[in-house]
Parts: structure tokens; sequence; C-alpha cells
């Protein structure tokens, strides 16, 4: 029920998920039963008739209540037990299904996925992954939006479940983090990445020092292929909005300026378009939780599922709290084992 | 003698410049006299010929010493008072020279600005404004740079000075100024944004709220068009920097797969070039400084020196102390003038 474009992209995304994947991947819709009976028959009585067979691994999770986007996170979890959003999750909670996606609101989706799913041990918040398209290899930035002002033993904590993250979905051994900051120089940056850099460099992650915005573009620094960049959520969320708006905008100029077509250029643009893929994973709690943007196109749901059924897969959760487990510094571990 | 291709760029860019501005205005090389005049010698002799015409406006202003791009700014400015940027920028503050241009050590041209220069009352730290091309009319982003930590009270000086800026340079009436920041509503935001927020709201300047990322790919918002972006220097370096980065990174990447000519999208995408503005004013000083980038070719620093050249005919510095002065609280006037 969340998002600009519910109940309409959701349902469709699922319908156009299950399309795509085999059996026996089912889904589950979680809303208002009546709003979602009526949206999927006209959907298959209309563009998506060739989908009907695909309606039996549709299934309906009644919520009679909606978390609204300009809800308050806090007060929306308090008050609204019976939403589509928190119903969701305590399924996934509960182990009734085994991810969640939402295109709604992400504070509520992050409280929630927060207080029901619960963080990992050695992290004090969660934190958004998000996939940039580079010159080269794609590179994992996060936090991307959670959480605006970060510690620098945060950034360390994103430093770290980015590189399971890396090594799990993006199949990279080893990956090389990056501090994102204003110069290559360990004494550049504010003074939160100062202080991150030197929490790094003892980390025992493949720390490749500072990275810069122009490394955000080219995907590649001096130092080699940049697989993970930390930066706190407020940087983040603001190169990746304005990486997102950028597509169409140089779509314009240069279809105007050098009179080219702009059907072509969007299509060799189309790894910059943000339903490419359509969803990041809130990461650093137990259980797969998939934030989808609020303008979400069927296509970029159908993908967010994509996304979700990966993280399940390679079992991203279960790898992540471990890694954790293994780097809490001794005096904090439970069993107070050697780090 | 500054940034990495000196002496070459900025003498061959002060040529340039001297064959499209008229006489009387005269261009000063600060540096190492005999290295100057071998390079004069040499583009004149070379790829340059063509402008002999214009040597007897280049002045050679002696200066032994050089401050290297990774020197310490503090240390640079104490211990090299006879550099070509300490020496360059006090002609400006004796008066012999109406405006320094170098793409020197970045700090080291703050710290030496501010000192010899002086800053202007009301003003705890200038800023550095760049123009961001967009979809729309340019957009002014301060600081993008010499700032990286900001107090909420340096973001709304930021805010005067980029109002005043983009009135005498950019031809802007009543500029809108927006915060930058991770979401329309005034709660969205870091700590620092958060407060900004409120006290922009009382500062008597044409502040249209929020602005976010994707508003600075497009220039406008749902309030209008953005003339002014306001932020700390942390996020405006990153986000300038991925943008200079990103224009040879999508023409590779649509002259690839549309199989499109790299000239042709080169052209398109001209507006892109950071060497079509080839500096940024160091603002809120008593003096017109311009930075540009060390990477500076000859035709940035061309540029550079035509923004130098209308920052000087606009009076913008005057303007900006004027501004000021009218909107420091009366408590803190010397006069107690009231506010």
């Amino acid at each position: 029920m969340g998002g600009d474009f519910a109940p309409q992209a959701p349902v469709a995304g699922a319908l156009l998920a299950l399309a795509e994947l085999p059996a026996p991947l089912e889904l589950q819709l979680v809303g208002a039963t009546a709003v979602i009976e009526s949206q999927i028959a006209a959907l298959l009585a209309g563009e998506l008739s060739s989908l009907a067979h695909v309606r039996d691994r549709l299934i309906i999770v009644e919520a009679p209540d909606v978390i609204a986007m300009t809800d308050k996170p806090a007060v929306a979890l308090r008050s609204r037990p019976n939403s589509s959003m928190v119903v969701g999750i305590k399924r996934v909670a509960d182990g009734l299904a085994d991810a969640f996606i939402s295109a709604g609101n992400t504070g509520a989706q992050m409280a929630a996925s927060t207080f029901h799913l619960k963080l990992n041990a050695g992290l004090t918040r969660p934190a958004i992954g998000t996939i940039f398209p580079t010159a080269n290899q794609p590179v994992l930035v996060l936090d991307s939006g959670a959480n605006v002002d970060c510690s620098p033993q945060e950034l360390v904590q994103f430093a770290r479940i980015g590189a399971t993250y890396a090594q799990d979905l993006l199949g990279r051994s080893s990956p090389s983090i990056g501090l994102l900051s204003i110069g290559e120089e360990a004494e550049k940056g504010n003074a939160v990445v100062k202080e991150a850099h030197q929490l790094l460099l003892q980390s025992g992650l493949n720390f490749i020092g500072n990275v810069e915005g122009r490394d955000l573009a080219t995907g590649i620094c001096d130092r080699g292929p940049i697989d993970v960049v930390v930066c706190d959520g407020f940087v983040g969320n603001v190169v990746l909005k304005f990486y997102e708006a950028l597509a169409p905008t140089l779509i314009g100029m240069v279809a105007d300026q050098a009179q080219l077509d702009r059907g072509t250029l969007r299509r060799a643009l189309h790894q910059l378009d943000a339903d490419e893929y359509g969803g990041a994973p809130l990461l650093g709690v137990n259980g797969v939780s998939i934030i989808s943007h609020g303008k979400s196109s069927p296509r970029a749901i159908k993908n967010a599922i994509r996304v979700a059924q990966r993280a399940y897969d390679s079992d991203m959760t279960a790898h992540i709290r471990r890694r954790l487990a293994e780097s809490v510094p001794s005096h904090e571990a439970p069993t107070g084992s050697a780090a």
C-alpha cells in the first residue's frame, strides 16, 4: 500500500516478477484485501492479461491500515500496528515470509525493520546500501539515506556490512573499501571522516583510503577498483538523488544539442535508470528488508523483488551477522573470545 | 607557479585571455622570472605564435618561492612569504592588482586570501562559490570546498554572500536560496542543516526551503527555479567532483552503447566541462581571489581570468561587504545602528 503509485505499481510489479521467477516462489501482497483483489483483477483484465497463469502464486495478507509517506516514523510505528508496513515486516520476523519489499515511507520501514527484525550485534544503526553504476564496475554506496548524523564508529560498521554485501551480492572477493572524502590524504575530510579513516586502518578490512566524488563516477582510483564507498546518509542521499536526476537531464542536453534521438540515448544510459536496481537492502537487520523509491514503477518493483530474492538466496543476513560477531572487540563480545 | 601544469598552463591561459580581452587590461604573471620568460618565449615560438602582439600586456612579478600542492596551508603561509601565492595575493591587498587567480594549493590560497585580504565583517569564514550547469539555468553552489565542518550560522553567511554573487555575476534579481538537504520538509536533514533552516527563515533572504540532490541536476524545485544552493564544503566538494567526472563517464557510456561519435557528444555536453567556468571566486574576502582546479588547462585559466574580470567589474567584493554590513545584528554592529 506504500509509495506514490500504490497499489497499482506494487501489484503490477509482483505479477511481472512472478512471470520471470520460477515456482515455488510465491509473493504475498500485504494490504487491504478488497483493494488488492480489485487491482489484480483490473491488471489481469487489461495490460497484464497475459499473466493470468501466475495469479495462484500471489497470496493476499490482510492489513487494513496504511502508513502515509508524510507520517513521522516513530509515531506511525506505535500507532499503526495493523498497517501493511508493520504487518509485512512482522511476517519476516515471524518466519512467515523470507523477505519484505516496500516503496512506502523509508523512515517507517527503517524503524519497523530495526524494531521487529532487530539489529545485528555490533551495530548501532542499519544502513541503506545502494548500487551506483560507474564507468567501470558498479559500486556499493552506504549509507545512502538511513542515517544523517553518523559517528566514526558507525562508518566503520557500514564498511563491515558493505564488505559482506559486496562479496555476497556483487561477487567481489576481498572487497575494497573507500571512505568518501574531499581529498586522498588521511588528514582530508570533516572531523568524523578523519577519525573514521584512522579506525578503518585498524579494522582488518581491505581499506584503500579516502575516495573522492570523482571516483564515485569512475569506480576506480589510484589504488585500484572500488567495491564499497562508505559515507554518512546525508552525503550519500544527496549524491544518490543527484545521480538519479542527472540521467534525464543529460539525455535532454545531448538530444537538444547534438540532435540525437531521445530513445537511443535513454537506452544507452539505461544503467543510470534507478528502476534498473529497483530497491536497496536495509543492511544490518536480521532479515531481508528492501527499500524502494517512493516513485517506483512496476518494473522497479519487479527488480526490487529480484534483489530480495538474491539477498535471501545468498544468505546475506546471516553472513553479515556472522562477520559482525567476528569483528566485535573482545571486551564487547558476550563470550570474551580473543578478537 | 601553482597547479599540476604550471607554468605552461597559467602562462598559455594568460596569453589566450589577453587575445580575447581588450586593452588596457594587463596581466601580471607572478613567479620565477626566468622560468616565466622562457615559458612565454616557448609558447610564442610554438603553438601560440599568433599571439605575439599581446606580449607587451604581460608583466612579470618576481616571486622566487613556490607553495607545493601538498604543503600544509598554515605552515606554507608562514614559511613562504616570497611564494608566488603570497606575493600575488599581497599585490591585491596593496592595490597593485585588481584580482588574483591561481590553480595552486586551494587551502593555501584560502588561508593567504583570508589573512592578507581580510574577511568581511559578519563572516567567520570565506566560501568557494561554484556554478553548476543544470537542465535549466546554472545554479551557484556554496560552499564547494573551503570549509568542511560548518555551523548553522556559517551556512546563513554563505546564503548572504551567495545571494549577492548571484545578483551581481549571474544577473538574478532577488535570488532564490535553497538549503541542500535530504527532503523538502524543515525537519529533514542533519542537525546543522535543521538549525540553519530555521535561521534562514528569519534571515530576510528569499529562502525557498530545502532542496535535494535531484534539484541540483534540474535547477528547479516545486517552489520554482533555484539560484543559490547552500551546503557545507564537504558535501559541496563531493558533489562538485562527482559532477565534473560524470561528463566523460557518460560520454563513454553513450558512445559505446549507442555507437555515437565521442566528439559530437563532447560538444553536446560542453556545459558540463569544468574548463568552461575555469575558476570559482573565494567569496567573503576584501578582494577578488579566484580558485582554479589544480588540473586547469590553458582554456580553464583563460576562463578563470574572465571570471576575475567580471567579479572586479561588477564590484562584487564591495557589494558583498555592504550587504553583510546591513545584515549584521545591531548588537554586533560597530556603530549600533538598528538592524
